[in-house]
């Protein structure tokens, strides 16, 4: 496998910290058409592979997401806990369940906080910006690395969406099926204006300095704190924030007429941005962002029916009716593409009042959706 | 009118800077309990007032506006120059139009830019926190001065159209139509949360020093930048968006693979952040943010019913269909409380793609609807 390392983190079938493969050879390619090398990915697997390699199952995170999609014993709840698990809709007891850290990501994977093996600085703002299909084609790799012909579904919201379609146009016979939720085949420009803002707020930020913050006393944590807090506002609808907080004041009856936090929303927002912070790296906040604002299925492949159209994949599209960052006529759009190229495609609109991070949510509509369609 | 500065600018019919009243009894009392002195109020007026003072209408200006609505010869376009002149549908051969700087703005009225006479310095976060009650109460004060028994109608778009509202309550007599363009009785909590960020923003900017910029080297213009940035990504639509910009690349074919500014939209709000810090008061963005903010007419009056009961004015309710920080919804909740009321209530949604700040294009559907009420 070349200078690439292979990370296993948090599992029991292994030891943890278990390393696969390295050497200086075999960088990996990427859409810029620069390389990296080496490349690390931390990575979880959950279950049992099928002596045939024919049960595994990608689990591709979302922006700020890591390889810990569940829990195994000793650790704790992984972040999509109620989807994934022995009996689940995602049943380790039947499937073999790979979840790996994004490259660009700050949990594991080689990212801009990783050393440069070039200086033996952390790369900062020299790492190689890179793309949706750079993650897929690292990804990749762990087919090889676990001895997986051919993945059964590739499943994610979000990002993590995007990277389970792009998964079926890149690899259009390794994969087949895909379970894309509150996703899109591009994002559209107020997404894109959202994510620009809280870039630059980041880049503004004299902390930030000019990437090169690692070690030092202050981290530009005012700048992602503010990314973070227009990211949550896009997370939830309007309804949801409603139903949430409503108009209510934090620990007070009536207005304070000074500029301290008042109202519950904004103690939400500030407590988010903080907490946010002290597990997320400012720099992969720029890749990650930048990588979902460049994937353009559209651009990439000619058309959406170029990007699809070899793909031997069934399609299980699912997006939130109150999901305003990924809207659901982005979903359908998508969804009809596939069907005009005959694909096997369901679709569901989900009712959920909470927005863009229902996906994450335990609703036991969207359970049942994934279970019944890895059933079929 | 005591410790009072009236500052007419940019008006035809007096010079510039002319003075009313000065003092230093009789404050303007604040709804914070504390109060306000001396204070200055910018505005300018168009056309002439009848001799039986029954021809006043007073326009309200938005969040970063000010009291140059129209142009008079010699002076360049007003904000709503499209709506305000002769023959046009707020008529000035007609009506004797006023349009004045809120206080807290920064445009002539007194604000947190201005000098504090106990230190001889600008308040900076010593000017007291106001609200649209506050405004409006330093409004009033206009209709003595310029001896005026009432108006004929009370005008305004968004934070416009919550002080136009604000008069029906406050001065129940003295208002005799009221026209609330993309307003409502009281913000969302996800428009709240949006000027929540804005604001930390402000705060967290180290130039913005606690307040006290004025005067030095360096300002708080990152921080204003990016709440004007975030503001106007939601004064547009999403369709708006599409329509405008697209995903189209600024200047350039292909991804440049960096962190420069490369999407239309972010060079967009990149540009409109940068002008506006040319234009705009940090401290200003903070205390006005606030007010628009605490705009509550339920938790002020009880209720909406309590809030609009004495008033006999008749309205005029327009929402923008495309307007998501001021929904549709919020103006069919006043409009139905206004009509279990018995008042005179005519309702209409814009259909426009442009979103909130549809209210301050050359929209023909809106400018028919003022003409018309006015007729009336």
């Amino acid at each position: 496998m070349g200078w690439w390392h292979f990370r296993h983190d948090w599992v029991s079938m292994y030891t943890s910290d278990e390393w696969v493969g390295f050497g200086s050879e075999n960088p990996l390619p990427l859409d810029s058409g620069g390389s990296l090398s080496p490349v690390e990915l931390a990575y979880e697997t959950h279950g049992q592979l099928s002596p045939q390699g024919d049960n595994a199952i990608l689990i591709c995170h979302a922006l700020t997401g890591n390889a810990h999609v569940a829990s195994t014993p000793g650790t704790p709840p992984g972040w999509w806990e109620h989807m994934v698990g022995p009996g689940k809709a995602i049943d380790t007891t039947r499937f073999f369940v790979v979840c790996s850290n994004v490259i660009g990501g700050c949990a594991g994977s080689t990212g801009p906080s990783s050393l440069n093996p070039q200086l033996g600085v952390p790369y900062g703002i020299q790492f190689p910006v890179i793309t949706i299909g750079d993650m897929v084609r690292a990804q990749h790799a762990l087919l090889d690395v676990l001895g997986i012909p051919e993945w059964q579904a590739v499943i994610g919201g979000s990002m993590g969406g995007m990277q389970a379609l792009e998964w079926a146009c890149m690899y259009p016979d390794q994969v087949k099926a895909v379970i894309a939720i509150a996703c899109t085949a591009k994002l559209s420009p107020q997404a894109l204006a959202f994510d620009s803002v809280g870039r630059h707020a980041i880049l503004s930020d004299p902390h930030w300095n000019n990437g090169f913050y690692y070690g030092l006393d202050v981290q530009p944590h005012d700048g992602l704190a503010i990314a973070r807090m227009i990211g949550h506002i896009t997370y939830l609808s309007d309804e949801a924030m409603r139903l949430k907080f409503g108009r209510n004041l934090q620990q007070r009856t009536d207005y304070g007429y000074d500029f301290n936090t008042e109202f519950q929303v904004e103690s939400y927002l500030l407590y988010q941005g903080d907490k946010f912070v002290n597990r997320f790296d400012a720099n992969s906040y720029l890749y990650l962002t930048k990588a979902v604002n460049y994937f353009d299925l559209e651009k990439k492949y000619g058309s959406l029916e170029g990007a699809f159209e070899a793909s031997s994949a069934r399609f299980l599209v699912v997006s939130i009716d109150s999901d305003w960052l990924y809207p659901p006529h982005q979903s359908k759009e998508l969804t009809s593409t596939l069907m005009k190229l005959n694909k096997q495609v369901s679709y569901a609109t989900l009712a959920s009042p909470y927005g863009h991070d229902a996906f994450l949510m335990d609703t036991p509509a969207l359970t049942q959706l994934v279970g019944a369609f890895l059933c079929q």
